[in-house]
């Protein structure tokens, strides 16, 4: 277990027919930051899928910076996103913060995330390097490449080297933006690692107006998707609404790219 | 549960007979990176013991950038670094890197560190708050202030006070040092917590020479202790050797401040 | 003189029958960091020319961090690349570094550049505010997107809004690239000042593989031009040789784009 | 001039008679950050002198970020402060923001400050390498170690060795303070270069309270001195009123320090 795995050698990850990476058109996930109630994941689920959306995302675990704001509805939560990607016929995307809830979010979800703050968490990466599923490795806020070519080494290393990367910005003196999107990592981890690139302009830069032009900047340079936080209601959202496109932005942006 | 409990209200930490935080004189807390063999740390222990020191500090679980990197001597190193403290009779920290090796960490250590790398999984430190042992929580390589006293409020929150924090220095643009350490923490984190703050300024310069004078600047502006790494033979330590002292090297920086 | 000018009402600048901002197509900036000897300008200018390069740059005045490295052909080298550009029949830019040079500038350049070491020096950008050729003004290395914007508006508020806004990386804990190259600040910037904003992705980045797509990335973000290093032998150049094109890779990537 | 000159042999800087550096007890500088009128300057010298302050602070050509705050009172607000310090019997210091102003600068300052924003002005860098009155060298706002370095040596180079380095917080992502104050630079700059440093932890934190802490940090780690801002009335102050302390307060940290 000592040569490295992840050297560049493009790797195409298979989500059921879906292909991501490699020479395959850029995939589009979207969906809320935080799976809400059942209505709202449904009627997320069936408008994206109307639209042309590849994988619904929804977090149903949320790491919340204090303890008191909303957590997510969990397992709760999962069921409904579960339900609504099965009624959509798209496969579902959400984020596991810990191994306690790998069996669960194994049995509902089609791609495991794991989110910026866990990147470093490497006993819960080794343990993704053990299944197959697919898994979206978010960058750290202030991982440095190399630094994210090992998180994502680690998972190869125990066996698993269906891993997409999602770079989504990263933390600098700025302050107008939530966090600096580095989209020179692009070009960068798809040619060290050989793995499919996606980029989250929504957290990426945390202001609604500036998704479209960074979605279009982001596959200009060869990104293999995006991930776009959607809403109905983005006024009414328990977490991110600032960040969130409308149903109807989201689909302007989709047309105006595809 | 929506009351924050760490507001400022001083805490002292009481680990056995020693105090932390409050008027109690600094801490000194002393050992090497790892745990590389029994010899090592029995050795570390006895020598660091007579200097005055008084917490033994070994990582066990290492959490390295690397998957090929050494992992650290686990359990087996537990047990070596228990035996140590036990011969000098002094209590023993070391990090516990996920829940699953919760149980024997809490058999054997009186401290459990929760590294910069884990300072964000929140999953960890809500379990963590349903302990009684005290917490020794690093701030994560570019965690804010308020990242950080939440962090410390996930533990408070779910019961347990018996924190201590430590500034470990964080990432910026400097390359010259490893880290660059931040003291004007240790007055912050002090009065908007409570809790007691220490400083490593081992990987907070990276960089030996630097680690007597920031030493001293860290107790001038109110640090509750030090945490220093110490290798009886830094040119060999299989991790961090650059920025260890030696044992000599030790006694000299704890008689000068002392 | 206390209501801010620059506003967000589109600014087109002219050089000459050059429009740069509004609808207009992107323009390309393209030349050697230094200007080495006529020879070497000559043969690029009209290289680049040929190409279809709308300006041409080449520095003269150079701000080096070591008082020792190579400080630039200085007058010598201005007349040099007046008389590539006379040749070549193109506009030229060139760094302006102090006033005492202003005049001599002003007679040769049809651009004046203010580099990023001196976007705060306010004495010289309220200079250029009574002058009334075109400024190009880059981002400081770790300018606030306010600052940026409030040094432009120096320029303005003593009379000139003739201000190319140029994005050139920003200085983060990332060591893989040069700089961070952060194209947000492209939509960000056009739509708070309203000046047009162009791209340099040889300094934002500082590695020549990744000009190409970065360029594709910025211009589909909405910038509105690039300027990028340009050498007939970069491994010869007396500065920046790692991240110049050469005239061929120029060729190509110009091609590509447009 | 291609042999580098600082090289960390030990340089003291006289003013009068006080001497800066080597073994030399730390000095204090204090003052306001404006000087905003005859009355208010001449007030804190007086209280300033008899506090045991050594030099007497106060700028009268203020960088602002904005071109519509207010610029300081120019050569009036110059001959205030020389008035002042003739007054109280103490040396005056300044910033310069360009060569225009240096004759009369000269003529009325004892030290001259190059602040932050002009750290890497080559041009005025050279031209102060021709004077023999001292420098104060700020540290840019995110220079790193080396560029602060080269730019003493820029100085050096030109032939003047009396420079004191001021160390004034470097821009993070911390939002929390102003900017981070590292410290650890006082032991490398000193060693790298020989010369005396001094500490700002006005600007270095931006926070009234973390004054006193961070001066006694600086100290205990071997900074030359330290400068902080003191205005008579700092909820009046024209600029930097919230990290200014009252002189009341200053009495009191001068007197717990010494």
């Amino acid at each position: 277990m000592n040569k490295q795995i992840l050297t560049g050698k493009e790797i195409v990850v298979s989500v059921g027919n879906l292909k991501i990476g490699g020479n395959n058109p850029p995939i589009f996930i979207a969906g809320p930051c935080s799976v809400e109630s059942r209505e709202q994941i449904l009627e997320t689920a069936l408008a994206l899928k109307k639209i042309g959306v590849h994988i619904l995302r929804g977090g149903v675990f949320k790491p919340r910076t204090s303890p008191y704001d909303f957590q997510g509805l969990e397992i709760e939560g999962l069921k409904y996103l579960k339900e609504a990607g099965n009624q959509a016929e798209i496969p579902i995307i959400t984020e596991l913060m810990d191994e306690k809830n790998l069996d669960i979010v194994l049995e509902y979800a089609d791609i495991i995330q794991i989110g910026s703050r866990n990147m470093y968490n490497y006993s819960l990466l080794k343990t993704l390097g053990n299944i197959d599923k697919p898994i979206l490795l978010k960058r750290g806020m202030s991982a440095t490449v190399r630094e994210w070519m090992m998180a994502a080494e680690y998972i190869a290393a125990y066996g698993n080297t269906n891993i997409i990367l999602c770079e989504r910005g990263i933390r600098t003196f700025e302050t107008y933006t939530r966090n600096t999107l580095d989209l020179s990592v692009v070009p960068i981890m798809k040619n060290e690692t050989g793995l499919p690139v996606i980029v989250d302009p929504s957290h990426g830069t945390g202001i609604r107006e500036l998704i479209k032009p960074m979605s279009k900047a982001a596959l200009a340079c060869g990104a293999d998707g995006l991930m776009i936080e959607v809403h109905p209601n983005p006024e009414k959202a328990l977490s991110d609404g600032h960040q969130s496109l409308t149903i109807e932005q989201y689909k302007e942006l989709f047309e105006e790219i595809n």
